[in-house]
């Protein structure tokens, strides 16, 4: 069976409509028989069908496609409407290649034709306030690098849901954190201003498909009330280490536990890529993070 | 006009049809004319719809969208699938009221039925990494932090579209980082569990109802390969400070520029509303921020 037309079936769903839509996605998504939704409706049908895409065709976006990307993603809640971050879209090969240099090669970064890069921007809140001659002394704590970043967050998961709507792939690449002096160099960035992750857009190659990747149970990362650690989350663990090794040998993939695998990306400085030193770089970018 | 049926139209758009609520949308989302975009569908609609709602009718959420809303969310992106986030939901009135009064008593916490509580969550990955004898030591470093404050975010707003898709409304409650200890008691978070924002849940009141806020203009935001802070970002932002006094005037608010607005929120320590100390707070919880 193709990657293409298998996303994993449950045993009895309905045959068509947007019960089987429903059933098929979430199956895909947990690889669980889950209840069905009491509603389904196209909105859901592209969120619950995200994938990231590694393999993309090099054609150019449909004109006026980033501005639509970049309205969806203003269109996301903004903490005291401070609209704290940025966003520089990248399109020229060779400046993509140095990124993608900065960001462990990855071949999609060149591959696809627009690379974002979404920024903790607090330089345009400081410069306003300089200009009124006000202090801005609260952008430096940690608080407002935090609202930079989840504003920034918000806004690049609602250029996501956009861009999927419209048939396109994206891929994240927290990578761009791993040289974060050489980005902010690249891009011309202004002190308080931060690459926060990449964003790769493009077609996605039909000819090479992505799977849905699953995903813990939601007894694993849903409390009700409080928060409980209890044998009930433990086995839900369990379970999903068995469902990602099945997902690893559909994909070809080396089959490895999940708990195996994040443990490895947990493990010590050395897991970060370089990113042990980001406290200390975000200082030389003008973040005190008091 | 009433402000449910006024999202201020554009001089001139097509009378119906895809073409016709394009614009619309994005003339309320600029109050501007920006060109039309190639194309649209449901799903861009939802998106560029948003608002935050802060009126609720107190019904109960039906059954079942709970468990839609967190497969929405655990469909979203997730840096190297380590899925460093959990969210609580609370129902409980009793519950809910104590944490609006940690987080500066918004009465819309206690009038909607459902309080989500998105969580930065190094701990399921700490414990799983203890059970296996094996260090977690990244967990300590500023990185880590990052990744499940942006993996939370990720998921919170591909739940908020969700929700908005399925006619719901919400309001991020960034103030529950007013009291981040407090919080964490109420909801027995253990260490290495930071509640980042809550989210309200509910159906919005159609007798108060809330308008689309306009954000800034793409020229402010989005940059062309490097970032230049030119003379027309200025003037991007000061069109947008008169903009936005329409919009006061609307609503009935009183006026104030953006530019004032946003600087009385970091003009110092005293306007974080006590997350100054958030620092120092995340230590106590646990996390070291290396």
């Amino acid at each position: 069976m193709s990657r293409a037309a298998s996303p994993a079936y449950p045993a009895a769903v309905p045959e068509s409509g947007d019960d089987y839509r429903a059933a098929e996605r979430l199956y895909a998504r947990y690889r669980l028989d889950v209840p069905a939704p009491a509603a389904w409706n196209e909105t859901l049908d592209v969120l619950l069908s995200h994938r990231s895409v590694r393999a993309y065709l090099p054609d150019r976006l449909p004109e006026g496609t980033l501005e639509t990307l970049v309205a969806a993603a203003q269109s996301a809640a903004s903490s005291s409407n401070l609209q704290a971050w940025s966003v520089v879209a990248v399109e020229d090969p060779a400046r993509k290649a140095r990124l993608a240099g900065f960001a462990g090669n990855q071949k999609h970064i060149v591959e696809a034709p627009l690379l974002l890069v979404w920024l903790v921007d607090l330089a345009r809140l400081s410069r306003l306030a300089e200009e009124r001659g006000a202090p801005s002394e609260a952008l430096d704590y940690v608080e407002s690098f935090l609202v930079g970043a989840v504003d920034a967050a918000l806004a690049a998961q609602s250029a996501v849901v956009a861009l999927e709507s419209l048939g396109l792939g994206s891929v994240y690449i927290g990578a761009i954190r791993n040289k974060p002096a050489q980005v902010a160099a690249e891009l011309g960035l202004p002190p308080h201003v931060f690459a926060l992750f990449g964003l790769v857009v493009g077609r996605p190659d039909p000819a090479r498909p992505t799977a849905v990747k699953p995903r813990l149970p939601q007894d694993a990362v849903l409390f009700r009330e409080r928060y409980e650690w209890t044998e009930t989350q433990r086995r839900a663990v369990t379970g999903y280490d068995e469902r990602i090794r099945g997902f690893q040998r559909e994909e070809g993939l080396a089959e490895q536990s999940w708990t195996v695998q994040a443990g490895n990306r947990v493990r010590d400085a050395k897991s970060l890529n370089g990113r042990d030193v980001l406290r200390a770089i975000l200082h030389e970018l003008g973040f005190e993070l008091k």
